[in-house]
């Protein structure tokens, strides 16, 4: 792998960043706020953030760039999917608990739902990651769908996968800025840097930086899973010739960072393009 | 240009949001709250929002896009690197200004500065993009950075392009969400869904999608300016061997949408970019 110490110290630094943003908001929640219950009240409230800093940011992070860890270029392509669906799954989850908890607080304490901005994107990213989810599993990971259909999806597929991640962090931020304004009253209000305000604007820096790791690594071209020679052979998916096609169309030219840049001009790049995605297609059949 | 129908259809959308989004920012000011005026009070004030999104939003997500107008590919790369740098200087006076008028407002209302999360980031967010303007004019525009160091500093420079532009929408988002808060009071506060609230919250979904819309048309290979035939014959970029060398370099194999897509394996893909670079930098010299 080219820049391999790079790529490490990038990992272990969003590891590091994603894995204290999850304790920086236990400690918030358990520190500066009331803890953690299931009783209707800001116990339950609590659960909100530090289900969906641990599911929709770390779990989703990590889960965008599973397949760029080299260690896993010998698994097969079938296990990393199961992997980056698994990991994604679980984030859904935790994202259904943590929208009950605010639900369930907002009705026994009679605070209207969805009024603030945070609430419309927060839930719309919900919604859309949910539709990934289940729209990546039925084309990408069962062996039916047919190569074209994974070929059209594919380039979407990472593209929402990226804006739904970054739509979560600016969610949070809005969430973090909500909190400290409803939650902290005078005399130790927000603009009066008391230490809760000045520790909830450091968690909001770390989910930030956070993302930014994550995007670095994921859009590295020299970072990505390289196909496997012989796929055909080599290559269980679903045990069928369609399953083996769709892999290959999952880490083929249809990708976000497929380039012409080797390429002197237009209609060069579109005519190798063809062959390109032509040959991809004919090796898999 | 492949997809050209779809590219113009999405061009087309993203003016349409992004004037809409200055719209209704302006709406916002002028209908909802006081209006505009330069005097210390909301209405200097209300240049923050105003000046913020057709700057830092609207004209830098033009900037992103601005080399991927097929119309232009037929301009000198310096031409449109120098419109590029335009656009980006004129939003980050915008933006200098929307800090003045703020900082102003807070100063002689008595209110704190930089206490909250949406000022740490959004301050953040305008330093790196003044280095980022900075960096760029000097390295990229001016003709004497040598190739090693453009080539080098491309990939970040669009890297962070990108997370500076996704950066400042998380902000105004959290702005909106701070003003809304702090601005709707009972008996029409945020949580009753006044008129306000709902056009305000409408405002921070369209700069969601234009911020959307951009990241799409940003990362399609296939709508990236071809490199220029013959470009060290055709080329001017301040009449320097240097300059054009640069000018390939900004067009080059080291880009973010680079791809070893077509190749094999991972030796391969990386004897193959060895190649590439050189062949690159030897087309140039």
């Amino acid at each position: 792998m080219e820049g391999y110490w790079l790529f490490l110290a990038l990992l272990v630094s969003a590891l590091l960043v994603g894995f204290l943003s999850v304790i920086f908001t236990l400690v918030w929640v358990l520190h500066y706020r009331e803890g953690l219950g299931w009783d209707g009240t800001q116990l339950e409230f609590n659960w909100h953030p530090v289900l969906l800093v641990t599911g929709l940011v770390f779990i989703q992070g990590i889960a965008i760039i599973v397949y760029r860890l080299p260690w896993t270029w010998k698994c097969s392509k079938l296990l990393m999917k199961s992997i980056h669906a698994g990991l994604n799954a679980v984030a859904a989850i935790l994202a259904i608990i943590a929208l009950v908890a605010v639900f369930d607080n907002h009705n026994v304490s009679g605070i209207p739902n969805m009024y603030s901005l945070h609430s419309w994107v927060g839930l719309t990213a919900v919604i859309c990651y949910l539709l990934q989810l289940v729209s990546g599993f039925v084309v990408f990971l069962l062996p039916w769908a047919p190569l074209s259909l994974r070929a059209f999806l594919m380039p979407i597929h990472v593209y929402s996968g990226l804006v739904i991640f970054g739509t979560v962090i600016a969610t949070v931020l809005m969430g973090v800025t909500e909190k400290l304004i409803f939650g902290l009253r005078a005399p130790a209000s927000y603009s009066t840097f008391p230490p809760e305000g000045v520790f909830a604007n450091s968690l909001g820096l770390l989910i930030l930086v956070f993302g930014a790791l994550i995007f670095w690594i994921v859009t590295r071209p020299q970072w990505k899973r390289p196909k496997e020679p012989n796929s055909t052979l080599l290559q269980p998916n679903g045990g069928t010739a369609e399953g083996v096609r769709g892999s290959m169309a999952a880490n083929s030219g249809y990708n976000m960072d497929k380039s012409d840049s080797e390429l002197n001009n237009e209609v060069a790049a579109r005519k190798r393009n063809f062959a390109l995605d032509e040959a991809g297609q004919r090796s898999t059949m």
